[in-house]
């Protein structure tokens, strides 16, 4: 199957645009001819999910119905739209007369996405890897089994031609394996839980991209506007508590503990927040007449994916920047404040993927920064950064222009580079 | 160690340009000032390899003259003056009015650099690092101890405030420690064997930026021009056999034998190089009355850093890129042509880092590409593929800049985003 999709990589990536773009448009039409067996594929998975008593989120994330169906069109849709992203010049330079360096965006191989429930993931996957040029290898959590076979199917009678660069495998066992095919595959997007990244991460010599864990922080300031404090504070824990995105600690300048803790402590409690403060927090809301738990150490260190907050009480923005750098899980951090110099050092010394000033951790998210589909959310820094595109999917290569040109009188002087930068592209066609 | 130069990037990524910049001229006037005492310790070092018998070309590498403190003083005065690449927004996008996300270049972090003999590199890697606001952590051969440590010294005199920022090991069991530490480092780049490159891939978490080998092809083409198949094979081979991006494996299509392949093999032979013929070759030359040894298997699959090519005839272009991709090293391959066609089909199906029409292998090189100094060569296709500059030390962050904004509306549908590309960037004083 690996052999096959490097051979369905290299058949797509040669494949013009408007054929990448005729088998997205013959994937929609499959989608809406064909939905009634997905619903009923679906249906199967949802009946065996709900017997073995799987939890309602996940068997909402199961789901696919009428609106899935459509949002997964509409996502086609952009796709098909976006001018092509691949043979692109990125960067043209003259090394010296007749002999010109192109760097060209291609697409980076075949790639193994690890998933959970979610089944409508396959689409997006898939399309993204038509549109890029890519293989992909999917492995599907067994919950969805029969709906993410049908989606595949599908995918490939869309391919055609092409149906070897799209598959998928059911088995745990599968992974392991796949793990150890470096030669064969370039890249690893896990996309579940910190436990399935990190046992990939320890498995494999294959790059991985993906998020360990969310564990994001909002920084109110001395400066902070108190109803800003509040509403963001109180949509970033409980918008959707369960998202890796939510935020799990808050840090306060201890002279805006007054102002503007007291509020935004109260909302959090009305909203049926358990706040878990430092050894000063829980003093200082003690003596304003609120009661909130004791953290634990590790409080400070742990993603809550629930309705909790861990509090702290710091003595400077400096110090919530350091706190979380060495807490956060270089994911999404925000400041509240109204004080610009205060912002900038927060968002300059934040060694986070997403820094925000004045807004909700919960804006960090593929859709919401203008990418159309998403393929993961990255907490490492190499390749890509945060919420990931079809930017993630691609990498470049140096292809070099030139009339017999050998290195030999640029060695011994007789010859000199003019490392001129070129105005046009190179056409490969 | 690791947490000061975690400590010394911090400093150093919010240093403002004319800082780091200050820092490089120091570094030159130190370099200048006390050659003498770096030529002393590079004499003991030279002393000692000697008497142990290393290999004349290592001895070479090991050397430092007044030659290489100039044009290491000439790779400074071109970092200072090219523009500072951090904190510069790559992608400007309004989310919606008052809600700007913006892209901007940051440093990677702390980097370990691991390299064999020329300590050379410890300038040029400390040079890189102190323009592009990264610590580094190197680790030198042992052979060039007594030179990596009086560079190192010159460096941090140099940093001054920002003195941990830059610093070395000299042990090799130090490796070992440092690759398990994937929570404080952010990226090795191994430099050197392909032994080192596999034990560092096998042996950490954190990801890696190299090249494991170097087998490079070039492919002639039945309408290769046959003065310059003859030129580029001669110097892709013997310019300078042990470099990685030398020549191992010659592709001719069938028909190109008797024009081209006759004289090359002349010319190989008479600059003594060992020809390794597929059968194919083997009986072709010697119809044409000369004599090559026959390939084994393996012969196609090894990079001989020496003067012995690997030869194979072939039926059509599409052949050899079958056979580059199956057999390379995806480093650089250059096909001789004057078909158009038959270039792009190269130029597109060698899924290499570097891909060459007309021009020779060597060429595949950092500072022949017009990027000064060069951290190293990657084959890998994640974050940086082929010759590597200052990009390859550079990741990005996401900056959100709102006005209290929470995701709620979004969500619900009373507020959709504009995703409007902004045409200014953000100043981050």
């Amino acid at each position: 199957m690996v052999k096959k999709a490097r051979n369905g990589y290299v058949r797509l990536s040669s494949a013009k645009h408007e054929e990448r773009i005729a088998i997205l448009a013959r994937l929609k039409q499959g989608l809406l001819v064909k939905k009634d067996q997905v619903f009923e594929a679906n249906k199967t998975d949802s009946e065996k999910a709900a017997s073995k008593k799987l939890s309602g989120p996940l068997l909402q994330r199961l789901k696919i119905d009428e609106n899935k169906i459509n949002s997964l069109v509409a996502g086609i849709d952009e796709l098909i739209a976006k001018e092509d992203s691949i043979l692109q010049a990125l960067e043209s330079t003259q090394l010296d007369s007749g002999l010109d360096l192109y760097k060209v965006s291609v697409p980076i191989g075949v790639i193994l996405v690890i998933f959970e429930a979610r089944p409508d993931v396959v689409v997006q996957i898939a399309s993204l890897a038509i549109k890029s040029g890519n293989a992909v290898i999917l492995k599907g959590g067994s919950e969805a089994e029969e709906t993410n076979r049908k989606l595949v199917e599908i995918v490939k009678d869309a391919l055609g031609d092409f149906r070897d660069a799209v598959d998928i495998v059911f088995e745990r066992e599968d992974i392991a394996v796949l793990l150890k095919m470096d030669k064969e595959i370039d890249l690893v997007i896990p996309r579940g839980s910190y436990e399935l990244v990190k046992y990939v991460l320890g498995n494999t010599n294959i790059p991985v991209i993906g998020h360990t864990a969310g564990i994001c922080s909002i920084y109110l300031d001395v400066d902070a506007n108190r109803e800003t404090a509040v509403s963001v504070v109180i949509d970033a824990k409980t918008q959707y508590s369960g998202a890796c995105n939510s935020v799990e600690t808050l840090l306060v300048h201890k002279d805006a503990c007054e102002r503007v803790l007291v509020p935004v402590l109260k909302e959090l409690q009305g909203h049926g927040v358990d706040v878990r403060g430092c050894a000063r927090a829980v003093a200082f809301a003690e003596k304003s007449g609120m009661k909130i738990s004791k953290a634990k150490a590790d409080d400070f260190d742990t993603e809550f994916s629930d309705l909790v907050l861990a509090a702290k009480i710091v003595d400077s923005v400096e110090d919530a920047v350091e706190h979380i750098n060495t807490h956060g899980s270089h994911h999404t951090d925000s400041v509240i404040t109204t004080n610009r110099a205060c912002a900038m050092i927060f968002l300059k010394g934040v060694d986070s993927a997403c820094v925000f000033w004045n807004a909700s951790t919960r804006f960090s998210d593929g859709y919401r920064f203008g990418k159309g589909a998403e393929i993961g959310i990255s907490t490492g820094k190499i390749h890509a950064r945060g919420p990931v595109g079809i930017e993630g999917m691609l990498t470049y290569k140096y292809i070099l222009v030139g009339q017999g040109q050998t290195v030999e009188p640029y060695v011994t002087g007789k010859a000199t580079f003019t490392h001129k930068k070129l105005e046009s592209g190179l056409t490969l066609d």
